[in-house]
């Protein structure tokens, strides 16, 4: 595991949780596995160019805002 | 081959060029293989979070940065 990935992974769950969806809806919308978001969520997969992409359409943000949400959760490692 | 894809491609190439690096120095510097980051660059393989960190070390920029000209890149998809 290195550290941006968990920071995705924080990111990703804040991002989901905020809109209230969960696992299973935010797989579907993104047309990815739900297993897969649980390992992204957990720091233990480190997301493609593809994934990000989907899941940004699946979220209504850019990627200019998932890497921002990236980058502040980098910035706070002990959350 | 998706626009994304070929969009992070032609980012990457011109950030390389940009800093008279060839493919060979750009792999060596970031921890890749050589023929890894000539796919990247044809945009046939979808980069994952943990390349692009080691592609921005190796071109000392940010994510963010790297993520501003992949966006750039897509914004002109016909040159």
């Amino acid at each position: 595991m290195t550290t941006h990935n968990i920071a995705f992974g924080k990111a990703l769950r804040e991002l989901r949780k905020a809109r209230n969806l969960s696992q299973e809806t935010l797989a579907f919308e993104a047309g990815l596995d739900r297993t897969y978001i649980s390992l992204l969520e957990l720091g233990q997969r480190s997301p493609t160019l593809d994934s990000m992409m989907a899941l940004c359409h699946a979220l209504k943000i850019t990627l200019t805002q998932l890497v921002s949400a990236i980058e502040t959760a980098m910035e706070k490692p002990h959350e």
